[in-house]
């Protein structure tokens, strides 16, 4: 999908929202246990009942490989059956690989190739410790986009993400933007910014103003929409705001895909006026 | 596997010799086709004929996410198989993994655990940018390691590892280093130092002078092993060195798993005749 495509959707179903498929086999719905693949049919109901309200489903695959080869399977599935959605739907694989580039080659392949193993996600989170062939190999991808790890929403980001570099005393996450923008470019790039720093936003707005942001930690972490929204927004939105566990762990019983619609809406609904206000 | 069981199999195979699995099915000999799983069937051939003289294995993860399922059951039946000799092989997942801590944790579950999936690798690499949530989730496995990145072999190294901080100058690789040791110890956590920076084992040594060191870079990517053994080694070996397309991809013929053994001879004699000379 391209980045016209992406602004379009937007446009449309006046959503920016993400929904995190962090299916955790241990935390959906016991009567779903009886099925075949009870994380697929998980999947199955919690697209259905959201595809028309979100942009982007974002699978985070910890939570598939953490049960092997049937975890994989699920996983495979899942996204074949999210393609349904192709036209309407940006898909995020959260796998913050990243590796050599011969071998970030090999990765690229296993998420982004149309034709084999066919897996054809929009995007990966990539990890930007290994610098540029670690992220390049991925744009190699027509339509296709690198989502790099700027400034991530968890307690250890303090650790290394805000060292102050010589000579400039930019921090750690700034350099990583910048630099980056000799690799890619607003249409095969965005950025991962953790709702919990949505203050950060305005810096990082002055170094990339047009590129879109995916941000996590709306919700469970604890992260505010209103807050991204006003350090975020750009003119096409620009932004992707993921929720997970806030919408698709909202009710355990068999209604679980229902009140995942309902959680939805309640950020799509913000969203929508978000937006409105924008454009008054 | 604990510290002193991989120091004892150093001492006792005389080599620090890791082999990379990084079995890319469009390098193998095309005789492997006529099996059902020719990866399996590869690294089935591989192990056996070098297992004796190597105390290590690293399958590269992305080698077999780009086949998709059937890469992940190649992977699977392969460190099944691998774990036939688990008393004298120390098993890496170089999967350079790392997610917020609730994340991390399904992914040490995927890897590390003995139970279910059951891939029970003894170690597995990550990445350091998102600090020690991140990371810290691997180390609750007894027995079991963390192998960190802090230099890594590729030209993208230097895009941010050699970033200098306030307030003291040093690079980020060595913050990696320094901040990492309030998470783990010498029992549980290593890192990867490219072979291709050997110069840079001196400094490191200065901060980390008993940790294991995990060494890619020898053989195709030009790092060398005396270089890496002079300023590495230390009273306990310390070192594990990877070499992977030199030893694995040695052949494409019916003698593949043969010429492999005889590369890793090579390595392998090089390693004993550098320890015994440190212990003579």
């Amino acid at each position: 999908m391209n980045k016209q495509e992406l602004v379009n959707i937007i446009k449309e179903k006046k959503s920016f929202l993400c929904i995190g498929l962090d299916s955790d086999q241990e935390k959906i719905p016991q009567h779903l246990l009886k099925f075949d693949d009870p994380v697929f049919e998980f999947n199955k109901q919690i697209i259905d009942a959201t595809h028309d309200i979100c942009v982007a489903y974002k699978p985070n695959l910890a939570f598939y490989e953490s049960r092997g080869l049937r975890g994989w399977e699920s996983f495979e599935k899942s996204i074949k059956y999210l393609h349904k959605f192709k036209d309407s739907i940006f898909s995020i694989a959260d796998a913050k690989r990243g590796d050599i580039g011969n071998t970030s080659k090999q990765y690229a392949k296993a998420f982004l190739d149309p034709e084999f193993p066919g897996l054809d996600f929009d995007a990966l989170t990539v990890a930007p410790y290994m610098g540029e062939d670690s992220v390049a190999s991925f744009l190699a991808y027509k339509n296709k986009w690198v989502i790099l790890l700027a400034l991530t929403s968890n307690k250890g980001a303090f650790d290394f993400q805000f060292l102050e570099s010589l000579p400039d005393n930019e921090n750690l996450y700034q350099k990583v933007i910048k630099k980056s923008l000799d690799w890619g470019n607003e249409g095969n790039m965005m950025y991962v910014v953790g709702a919990t720093k949505a203050e950060m936003l305005t810096e990082i707005r002055k170094i990339i103003p047009n590129h879109f942001l995916l941000i996590p930690g709306v919700g469970a972490q604890g992260g505010s929409l209103e807050e991204v929204a006003k350090y975020g927004l750009n003119e096409n939105c620009g932004l992707l705001v993921n929720s997970s566990r806030g919408i698709i762990f909202a009710s355990d019983k068999i209604d679980f895909a229902e009140k995942a619609r309902e959680k939805a809406m309640e950020l799509k609904e913000q969203m929508q006026e978000i937006l409105e206000r924008k454009n008054a």
